[in-house]
């Protein structure tokens, strides 16, 4: 149950720094942070969450993580339901925190919240395929950077600065394309909000292409992992 | 003695770079660091401080801090007046030497300094209970980040690199909601330089709202905690 | 065979991470990374890398790097072949997706892609001599950091931090110059995808001078290179 | 000798990475990298040289950071006058390679370099005393970073990190008045290139302010310092 809370605070918190800097802060007139202030705090919520609750739930924060883990088999296939409720559950109370404390600026429009799309709902108007690909090769490259960190033969202590500026690097990438997403529990929750009804219908995506991505990745890594010390 | 120098010295320099950046840096023509910048400073200082002086005084810089690390008997309560007197005069102490620095530029206006409000006065213009809840709900996070990463369970010696970029995460988030606090010495060392007599009446909900968070982070994380090594 | 898949993967992402970033993210309207971003970018994809598949290859992603260590005695000359070889098919591979993903944006124009070049096809105009001593002085500096990092008395776990943020500082200084490269797989790479046959004939440059750069740095480490432990 | 080399190319490094990344890419049209990547490039020489060079010569690059760890008794004063030699020369050599390649450029302009000035040679005009103020303090911060951060009971290998990107916040503050130094190498190497016969006679200012906040650090800090282990 420990681990379950610590993955609701860690979602939760992924959602409300990640989305919340979207919605807040990234298109303020002159000074605001644009993608690269996005991105950075996308990946600070990971590496923040990373040291504070890593030692407790191993900080997945995300479905298509504790996925590719447990193919990987660094993670028991019988608590994968459980982490996925909680994930989705603190995202959504992230967003709910995000509605709450947006909609006390006088004149917010929600619009698409920081919804993840395609087509006419990608940033850049970014086609299907090309969503789905930059989703699924971007959470395969995710997954290798958190198995390979996080390997015993990996530098002590690191991990977490990896993976979480690793999440950054992914941001910086593709925010254009789909506002990025490589997690499914971060998309589920800002669909909930969208204005518009689109982007309920486009959820799908953001679940299979980070899923399968994160499953391929599983394969891969057992392929070029060094023996365990 | 010797960490209520450390705790001095370092809150004035949360205050001269953080605050400093923002008065100085932030809207330069041109080529100003903007919010990003901003958030990178804040964060730094306490980073820098942390590895300068946290084996010192465990580098709290901050009364919500000190108070939540007593709730959750991290830190002595019979420490904590003195510490927050010397953090308040430290960060005054910063105030004032960036006073004197930005009064030393032609035609310099001091506005609302660095201070930190709501309402009229959030740089957003979001409402005190948008205000109230981004300043509650932060610094309970920052704290379930101080008290994480400092757990003996967590890796050595990152601890000040996740808290100090912690720090920047959350202004990434909120300088528009806020100008952000999270730090009631902080914003008292701001409200009392800025100009039009609202920041001091407006000054209770940076001492309350960190407060509060700070508390509850102090009982949530006794929940979740592992046990010490 | 592992350490050759690794280096593929991870030049893979090199390119795909930093050139991406260039190509999608960089001048998007308003909210586009800039420099900044991409600088950044390039140089995560080098730390994640290091963190995630040092402990296989070494993680060098780069045939002037593994030249370099070569020189310096901390790389096998006779595993230099299959090393570049893996290397360009990773940065080719890289390239190919990047330009899968891009041209899913309606009206992309491929222009350059993110190719490096000299003269008029530098992007700040800067001539062939400029460009040269650019790529070979950064080149050097970047080995140097690599081998003084990565020495038995560097402090362990740090290399990766060091190095990554190094080819960061790298694009800070220089992306005006050449778009830089020090780095000839990457080059390659984009060579063979950008428009108007430009790119191929300039090729040489981020060849030689990276390649030099490199050689230099070997011989110039091992003299200042303090003993083993 | 191996010393006094390896501060020659850390200087070098200093003043290249620095001053270039200001000179050469700062005000680049609509994607420039601005003060924030000007203070993360000088930040990131001194992270990068302190874990590739660190364990050779101690990584001062800068005449007030060994003045004041030989006053804090951390380097023994009989050789500072080789290790401040050793720092100009290699500044002046960073200087010079940037003037070469700097020029390269089609109608560039030399303007002040990236000389440090006040008065109306301050970025923002700020005065005399203001630059003055403004050298003292930051410098005496970066000395207490220093001389706290490499304490034999601060957390090992962090070091690098926290004084580099403490040079990387000084510079988010400072800009604006003074173009920032804190290193009198630093300094001396810009004003012996920029046009206009102004930046010598300001120099006397950026080798008078950082030496005497660097001593002053050196003897504060000896009084925080707790006992070595």
């Amino acid at each position: 149950m420990k681990k379950l809370i610590a993955e609701f605070i860690g979602t939760l918190w992924l959602v409300l720094g990640g989305c919340g800097s979207a919605v807040i802060a990234a298109a303020y007139p002159e000074l605001g942070i644009g993608f690269v202030g996005v991105a950075l705090a996308f990946g600070l919520t990971v590496l923040t969450m990373a040291y504070a609750i890593g030692h407790i739930s191993g900080c997945h924060l995300n479905p298509a993580v504790s996925i590719g883990l447990a193919i990987a088999g660094r993670f028991d296939k019988k608590d994968l339901f459980p982490y996925i409720i909680a994930q989705l559950l603190g995202a959504i109370a992230g967003a709910g925190i995000l509605y709450a404390i947006a909609t006390g600026k006088p004149g917010f429009e929600l619009g698409g919240f920081a919804a993840n799309g395609f087509g006419k709902h990608s940033p850049g108007e970014y086609n299907m395929f090309s969503a789905f690909f930059t989703e699924l090769i971007l959470t395969f490259m995710f997954l290798i950077i958190i198995l390979g960190a996080t390997h015993s033969k990996a530098p002590k202590g690191m991990a977490g600065l990896a993976i979480g500026l690793g999440l950054t690097l992914i941001h910086l990438i593709s925010i254009p394309v789909t506002n990025t997403s490589v997690n499914p529990a971060r998309s589920t929750s800002q669909a909930l909000f969208a204005e518009g009804a689109w982007a309920i219908p486009q959820l799908w995506l953001f679940w299979v292409a980070p899923i399968l991505g994160a499953i391929l990745a599983g394969f891969v890594y057992s392929i070029i992992s060094p023996e365990n010390e």
